[in-house]
């Protein structure tokens, strides 16, 4: 995988995202805690808290135990891309270091059809050659508090689940709000344990980012989708930002050191970064219904969504730089989802997660204390039922434009509330980061929008059926073709200054407005408005049940059990090694040599070529310098670009990568194959200095 | 489009196809009469019965009127590829001209790694260098009779849809039966007017069939998927073969003269093929059903094969190579269900065949005699909802092995009945075609089997859920990877020996087969027959409810009626004529030279690079030669290979293709932009002379 969450969250922006997000609300929406189903004693298995890392567990397997400090710097060294990724600060004047395949959303709007930096990278000799990002927005995390109490006062037990719902979400948008308030830093409640815990995260926000240095996508994306998920692997897969604040470099207290002779086999190495989404609490008729409806209906959308835009790129090259971004996302999750869908087709999957639910239920059924709770299996059972029936009924559509319409539409009235009345997109303490998002210069294509928006609407029909009145009324008697030209011709949407102009005309603005994208939200938004009130009930029943599964689960388990991914920080951790695959044994490291002989092997045919840059060094590069390398700490999509760090808290390595058998992750980990895959510092410094003329950054690198 | 029907019909053999006749059940089984819907009385609407044409109609417009020696002539000259294609005799010694991608199969199978003869094109030199194909059936329309009341007799009205059927299918095999055994012709009776008509179809067959030329796919292909279904076009889209009797090239007596200096514009010409489908019948309730459930479901199987095959291919080249043909197909299909969907998804066109409904019902309702046969319709309404209900049952994958061992295990306990009371496909008269298809030595490759089975298993259990008992007991306990590579490992029916060994064990061979693939089938087959015989009874109503209707549109049409396509030989006419599209004209011809401007104008990138074979001939080529045209000759998939002919009989072109506004042909026509696309003769001989070097083919061409 391209562990790139931009495709599989709910924080995202573009079309696609918009995708998974549509089609997995609850998913997306539901964060939990992990199922005790597969025993990983022993296992290097967890996504774990920061603040409440499994310390001894740790010493007893590998005789470290990190101090506070250890913790604290680390932390504070790691961030978050908003846009779907992890990175670190590695120096002291501000430079990030995250994956290629997490920049390439801003490489990719930074590009023209004269310049792309995409396809054949970028360096800034100078501080006066960084270029500013679009709309980029890092998070730092500062501190985590503990605010379940506050939360579960506001919900009381005699509500119905919409207004629960309701009273929940307005005590989390108060506490924000009041964090937001004293201490100006971004504050978000965060739902862990599938509802068991609400922690507050605080961040510190950096939204000038500059762009510094970017290799080709060649080389960083070497293999192209054919070695994506595989290994061995020789890809460059990095990119360096650097953040500023008053028009400076930023200047960095926490920051990694550099350590190119660490990540040798066995070593244990930390991973710290945000994990998107995992899903191990489920119960198996979750994941019996994730396997039958849910993840099916994804996939055809992914396949959809991946053949329009393939189609659509026949027009041209222009047209195939258009929509390379958004096709590389969707490639990327379709062979992602097909891994996990496969995880779960396993039936020795479901059975053993049956018969540790059963242990559970005995266990559950010796104590009339705890008896009660097994109630909440079944409680999951029935909302499985009500999620299949409900499956068609979305009433949105996902190109960009559209979405930019439909929340200018739904801000409008949305803003006549108080903040913690409002859906949570648009309570106050997401202001900033909202309009960064609607009002940032872009750039939106109206060929690559009118494709969208034709299959988009006949998609609609297709869900909804040709007789339906919503889709009549999107139609307006026209086929959807015709009526998404009319729709693209007209629409004004495509300029940062017009959107502005709506959101500063409030709910008369957008009542009057002739834009026909704004007309045809304003058709839809009842409907929408209804199905996300019944959607948001159904998670919020579910989200009571899966806290009731995470009470029993601490209650017979112990403490020792960490949530689910919510893409907010966690620390894995494990070793430097390699694996036995079809009987062979797949060695832990490659080195930058080996590159070489790869592209050989494959006849230099795309995508195995490497870039000229790569050919013109070939004589001065220390070839066998490690490259990338795997290791057994436990990840996903989201993970892309978080530090890999030894014992001693330096930096050696890059997450940018699972192999294919770690797909399932999503629903469970094993190490006896499933591995995360880096690319080792010193491959990273080795470059900078050897290929890409830039040992000026590899000199601040650390310092 | 390609209008090749192998990804259309219900008569092939590849995976391709049977996606689509497992897809179709329905639509492919029933033959339809057009519907009257949308007025076409100046229009160049039709695929004519050879012994029913339209000679008045023609004769008014165009002032001309066939002659039955014209007729007979033609009728004589026009060969069906039993694959799914049309073609001509074009010389008194055996040439056959069709399609390139109608030979593909046949190029696709006599290649190998070293010897690609559909990328890289063939020549016979002489005789003896020309190759026999593995399992080509040529078929030459010999006589059409009419055998409406002897079938119609076999069925009682107090029958029950299953028993009807039964009797309907017993009579048809017992007329066909006696047919091949007084005449030793292949012998079809062929449903008509969706059951108003049946037809005796008897054909001379050509099993001996050699290739003799073929260009380069960049040639036939040149701009490749993004070109297909568009004009201006300029595609070398034929190929050579020769049928043999008896050893020796077979002695023609009816082949067409050629005339390279026709088809000018306004010209009226003739299209004699073979249409493979169309339901323009179909009532606006059967059109919704196809608009909701039919097409979108089609859709998602094509997109998710294509991927399938897509990713199979980055294998590397060989992979590419072998997956091609298939991928092409099924590109091909997706882009002409695309156009089919889009077509019935505007909202006019149901409202218009709605309007004209309402007219028909009010016509009949005035005459007591016809008022009754208003109730077909609702009958085909509620038989709509029977589909949709029944539309993922299937106990079938797509596979080729598994389409063989599907073949052997149902034969196996067929052959214990009287010809008449099998499975249609295994009456004693398509036994020697079963045959060719079965024990043919085709390759078959066990990767690409292994991706598709997997895929398939998948698939199936997506479609009926993961608790089914047919799903587990496919699985046997294991993931679809597992199982797949299991039973692919295991299975014998790769040799074409030892599938015919399984074929002559009988019964207890196959009750006794270890086979792994056979097994499978086995467990399958309890449901097959099941499902398949629901489907066939809701067939046969839906035929009984059609052929009132069909009562119907004669009472009130007249005579002037054509029966929708059934892969049969039809007549199609129109002009040669340009169109205008997004207000430019687009002219009819295409010249050779304008080739290499296509060329330039795409910056030779591929799929727009002319082969070397053209670059080296450029100099002496004439540049002038007409290439490609268009007319409004009314034709669907199916007619691909179709020689088109002047007034005079001569040969002007052959129909290679359909512009994208022509893809709606499947529901109904319009002459107002849907244009048949054909390479012209003049270009083709043109280019076997001066490209090829193939001036002696060129010489016996006509002769």
């Amino acid at each position: 995988m391209k562990i790139n969450l931009r495709h599989l969250s709910n924080s995202g922006k573009s079309a696609s995202r918009q995708l998974l997000k549509a089609t997995l609300p609850a998913v997306c929406s539901l964060s939990m805690l992990t199922s005790v189903a597969i025993p990983a004693a022993q296992a290097d298995e967890g996504m774990w808290l920061f603040n409440a890392l499994p310390k001894k567990q740790i010493a007893q397997k590998y005789k470290f135990e990190p101090t506070e400090d250890w913790v604290n710097h680390l932390m504070l060294s790691s961030v978050r891309f908003n846009s779907g990724g992890s990175a670190s600060f590695v120096s002291s004047n501000g430079l990030v270091l995250t994956n290629h395949h997490v920049a390439a959303d801003t490489l990719f709007k930074l590009s023209t059809a004269e310049n792309n930096y995409n396809e054949n990278g970028f360096l800034a000799k100078t501080l006066a050659d960084e270029i500013p990002a679009t709309d980029l927005e890092l998070n730092q995390l500062i501190s985590i508090e503990d605010v379940t109490a506050r939360v579960n006062e506001a919900v009381k037990p005699q509500m119905a689940p919409a207004e629960a719902f309701k009273a929940r979400q307005a005590a989390m948008a108060q506490i924000e709000k009041e964090s937001l308030d004293k201490t100006s830093l971004r504050s978000d409640v965060v739902t862990l344990y599938g509802g068991g815990r609400y922690h507050l995260y605080r961040y510190k926000k950096y939204t000038d980012v500059r762009l510094v240095w970017a290799p080709e996508a060649q080389s960083a994306f070497f293999g192209g989708d054919a070695d994506n998920f595989e290994y061995p692997r020789y890809c460059l897969d990095v990119t360096l930002f650097r953040v500023y604040e008053d028009g400076k470099p930023a200047k960095i207290d926490n920051f990694l050191k550099m350590d190119p002779t660490g990540a040798q086999t066995d070593d244990l190495v930390f991973v710290s970064g945000n994990p998107g989404r995992t899903r191990r609490i489920l119960t198996a008729d979750a994941v019996e219904y994730q396997r039958d409806s849910g993840l099916p209906r994804t996939m055809n959308q992914l396949r959809r969504r991946e053949i329009t835009l393939q189609q659509y790129g026949l027009a041209g090259p222009e047209q195939t730089r258009r929509g390379r971004d958004d096709l590389f996302g969707v490639q990327n999750s379709r062979k992602a989802y097909t891994g996990m869908l496969a995880g779960i087709q396993d039936p020795s999957f479901i059975e053993s997660k049956r018969n540790s639910e059963k242990e559970l239920f005995a266990k559950l059924a010796a104590d009339p204390k705890l008896a009660p709770l097994a109630q909440a299996w079944e409680t999951i059972r029935e909302i499985q039922i009500k999620r299949k029936e409900s499956l068609l009924k979305s009433a949105s559509l996902r190109t960009q434009l559209y979405g930019f319409a439909e929340k200018l539409v739904l801000m409008a009235s949305e803003d006549k509330k108080p903040s913690n009345e409002r859906l949570r997109e648009f309570r106050d303490s997401a202001r900033q980061s909202l309009e960064q998002e609607l009002f940032s210069e872009v750039p939106v294509y109206d060929d690559l929008e009118r494709a969208l928006l034709t299959d988009e609407l006949s998609r609609f029909m297709e869900d909804r059926g040709g007789k339906d009145p919503l889709v009549l009324a999107a139609l307006q008697g026209k086929s959807p073709r015709s009526r998404a030209s009319e729709i693209i011709a007209n629409t004004k949407l495509f300029s940062a200054s017009a959107r502005k102009e709506l959101a500063t005309a409030g709910l008369d603005g957008i009542k009057n407005s002739q834009d026909p994208l704004i007309a045809l939200v304003r058709s839809m938004e009842p409907e929408y408005r209804k199905v996300r009130e019944v959607t948001e009930a159904i998670d919020e029943q579910e989200r009571q049940a899966y806290a009731k599964v995470t009470e029993a689960k601490f209650a017979v388990g112990g403490d020792s059990v960490y949530p689910d991914a919510t893409f907010t920080l966690r620390l894995s951790y494990g070793s430097v090694s390699g694996y036995e695959s079809n009987g062979k044994a797949v060695p832990a490291h490659t080195k930058l040599g080996g590159a070489f002989d790869h592209e050989a092997s494959h006849l230099a045919k795309d995508p195995w070529v490497l870039p000229k840059s790569w050919h013109a060094a070939k004589d001065n590069l220390q070839a066998d310098t490690p490259f990338n390398f795997v290791c057994t700490a436990d990840i996903i999509g989201g993970n892309s670009g978080s530090p890999v760090v030894s014992r001693e808290g330096a930096m050696v390595g890059i997450i940018f990568d699972g192999n294919i058998e770690s797909l399932t992750g999503d629903f469970y980990y094993t190490d006896k194959q499933s591995r995360a895959v880096a690319v080792h510092i010193a491959g990273v410094l080795e470059a900078l200095r050897s290929i890409y003329q830039a040992g000026h950054l590899a000199d601040q690198m650390g310092k």
